[in-house]
């Protein structure tokens, strides 16, 4: 046994020096001495990779860098690769070969992990290494690490999550300073949360790969990424948060995933109108958060700021010092099962739509007739004035999906009905995954037309 | 280097078979194959003290158990202590006899840490064992782990929590029900969250020494519990609540901790009006929550249930799980400093004050000449009709918190004072420590009087 006061040594090979890898450099540089007397670790940046290392002279210092990923992969002396470049080729070679050889793995790669933790987790396994990932989800928040660990001991029964903040900046800012959809993403785009091309973001994409990480450590079994339903937010309008402010709602984008008592799994990424009360309302800008249901423990959420070069750079240190503390080949925490769960594709809630429509008597009768004929019960309807296109907005007590979208269909049809229906799903529960159904309606809902 | 399936096999001495102790052997008894096959551990409760374990044979099944507390403690075999019997003693010498002995330590006991922390952490590194306290604070909710661990390389420069969940529930209840003080705690008290005495509960003293050791670990240095300034809530009326609503605020019971530029930290113990969309706000019940604000990572928030018994009996688990999975002597994550903090006494928040006075004019023109006096200057005043004694509220611009303490001390000993004056503090920053001051006013006041 050791003496205590030894300070480990771990030496760390790191691919790729953006934003995030220069954040590492910078934080283990500055901490050194504080995560020696901490955590007895003394963690040295030993080699680099970055093609353009030559530029980033400022940074590196005294440190060893190459455009050659191989000085890194083939050094025998590194105790853990750090893979900062994202993407999937070659992030996903240099992982491989790096397990292969025997080191551990630190990554902040969402879109890796989602496509190919399925065989990368257990190729760590087989090696005695160990993979680290909680930079890849929610930035600084530890949500990997508490799933994996101060829950071990529970059943986690559901998961609801917003986990991208360019999407929840986007909403909160719509509904906070009345700015239209294209308004705030601009806004968003500017301060740099958002993309040039914001698909991957604003269509739920991103947040579909981190709910399928999520939840295969939540349920204990591997899920590919195209398990996870995806819709996106870009049909959201500045005067659907006017109508959810009326019935005290907000709409967050959320990520849900939930365990059925069959075993069966549900994963979906969806706008989402909630009480103002909700504990998710109050996640607002481009905060992340997770709240984790389980068996034990009861709901308990964590949230804060999931990006971002500095905190995503502590995530990655924080899985540093936990691996070099951690005794080899022990407390790795892996995926027991590798089975595809049985998505869950029906679903039942309320439903929140907005139909644009001509300004004649009338509409309100051919809607309703549709929506009867599928067997959708309306709990209001709110009717506004003004120019064309006319706001209709239909409030439903609990539907089957599948038959709401045929009904949507049937009605978009409709000669006087003037754009794509707007539908979002509305939560009533307050601070846990259960139970969907609920009274709130719309104010002053008067049914006429 | 041992082959990653092997499992390693961990034995548990338990003191104390209340029950949390009840939880944590009934959950390692249903989940021994899940956490073998999660985490490699095989966790084995192999003998327990309890003083009548006689009358606990249906959950100790074959385990060996005696009312002689060294049958535990001078057993080799053993590789961990779980102490669950709480108090100062015997629990501390059972601890330290423990720790002298070479067994790892897991406890929930808050009181012990608050007072002996100081001499017990320092102990366990000479004996290159651990202590494991998650399930002292706030229950479930991994907040130790991650104050010493995610936040790692972080400067952690305020904490505000909400670490007393009957003071919350209290406080919560009278909001949303409209109960008054000694309804909502006699309700607490038939839910079993209050004691028949609530005094450590709603007094603040739970609250503070959770607090200690939150700070302690934040800061890296030793705090004893009595550096915590605490202010109960039993003071606080419905009436106070109402007032607060019409301010678009509520009232939470708040653990702060703060470290300043000069190194200077002030623990406080209060309760204080937030505004209804600070993420503290949606904390409801008797649910907790930590937020703490970290140089790195931004701010960051834990919410969930802080008590229970099986919430509780999982962090004890999550420790254990923790211990086994640990390299011995290394990535214990220590208390570097142990020099006692300058704690900072003097403070300035805007606030909420209430006075009960006789039903005549000139009342108003008394109050407010002594608070000028001590050059507070008045942002609000509401005086309401009705039967005496007639409720004057004053909203403060920001004040010294030593001059108001002379001016109510100056204003109780009116002739017009009919009871000792309320006072709440009122944060206006959303989700930060940083700021104190700010602008909102009781609607509708004009200063009649």
């Amino acid at each position: 046994m050791k003496h205590a006061q030894d300070v480990k040594q771990w030496k760390i090979g790191l691919l790729g020096l953006g934003t995030v890898g220069r954040g590492v450099v910078e934080i283990l540089g500055e901490r050194s001495a504080i995560l020696a007397a901490r955590a007895g670790v003394d963690i040295r940046v030993a080699r680099v990779f970055d093609r353009s290392w030559r530029k980033k002279q400022d940074v590196l210092g005294d440190i060893p860098a190459s455009d050659n990923a191989d000085d890194v992969l083939n050094d025998p002396e590194l105790d853990v690769v750090v893979e900062l470049i994202g993407g999937l080729e070659p992030a996903h070679d240099f992982v491989r070969r790096a397990l292969e050889s025997g080191k551990n793995v630190v990554t902040a790669n969402k879109a890796l992990l989602a496509r190919h933790g399925n065989t990368l987790l257990p190729l760590a396994r087989k090696h005695q290494v160990s993979v680290g990932f909680e930079a890849a989800v929610a930035g600084a928040l530890p949500v990997i690490r508490n799933m994996r660990r101060s829950f071990v001991s529970d059943d986690v029964s559901a998961i609801h999550a917003i986990l991208n903040g360019t999407s929840n900046f986007i909403l909160t800012r719509m509904e906070e300073d009345g700015m239209d959809y294209a308004e705030a993403l601009k806004l968003a785009q500017d301060r740099g949360f958002a993309e040039a091309d914001p698909t991957f973001d604003v269509g739920g994409f991103d947040a579909g790969q981190k709910l399928a990480i999520l939840a295969a450590l939540a349920f204990d079994t591997a899920i590919a990424e195209d398990a996870v339903i995806v819709e996106g937010i870009e049909t959201i309008r500045h005067k659907d948060l006017s109508f959810a402010a009326a019935m005290n709602r907000v709409i967050r984008p959320l990520a849900i995933a939930r365990k059925f008592p069959d075993g069966r799994i549900s994963l979906r990424v969806h706008a989402a109108m909630l009480p103002a009360d909700h504990a998710l309302a109050a996640v607002q800008d481009e905060k992340n958060a997770v709240m984790i249901d389980t068996s034990n423990s009861g709901p308990a959420m964590i949230m804060g700021l999931g990006a971002g070069a500095r905190p995503t750079a502590a995530a990655v240190i924080s899985d540093l010092v936990f691996l070099a503390g951690r005794e080899s080949g022990q407390s790795q925490i892996w995926l027991s099962g590798f089975d595809q769960p049985n998505p869950v594709t029906e679903f039942e809630y309320r439903f929140y739509l907005r139909f644009q429509t001509v300004d004649r008597p009338g509409v309100l009768s051919e809607i309703s007739r549709i929506l009867a004929g599928e067997q959708i019960s309306i709990a209001s309807v709110h009717q506004y004035e003004g120019a064309e296109p006319i706001d209709l907005v239909v409030v439903t007590h609990t539907v089957d999906e599948a038959a709401l979208k045929r009904a949507l269909d049937s009605i978009a049809k409709l000669e006087s009905i003037l754009a794509a229906p707007i539908w979002i799903r509305m939560k009533e529960e307050h601070q846990s995954g259960e139970g969907d159904s609920g009274s709130s309606v719309l104010p002053g809902a008067d049914g006429r037309g």
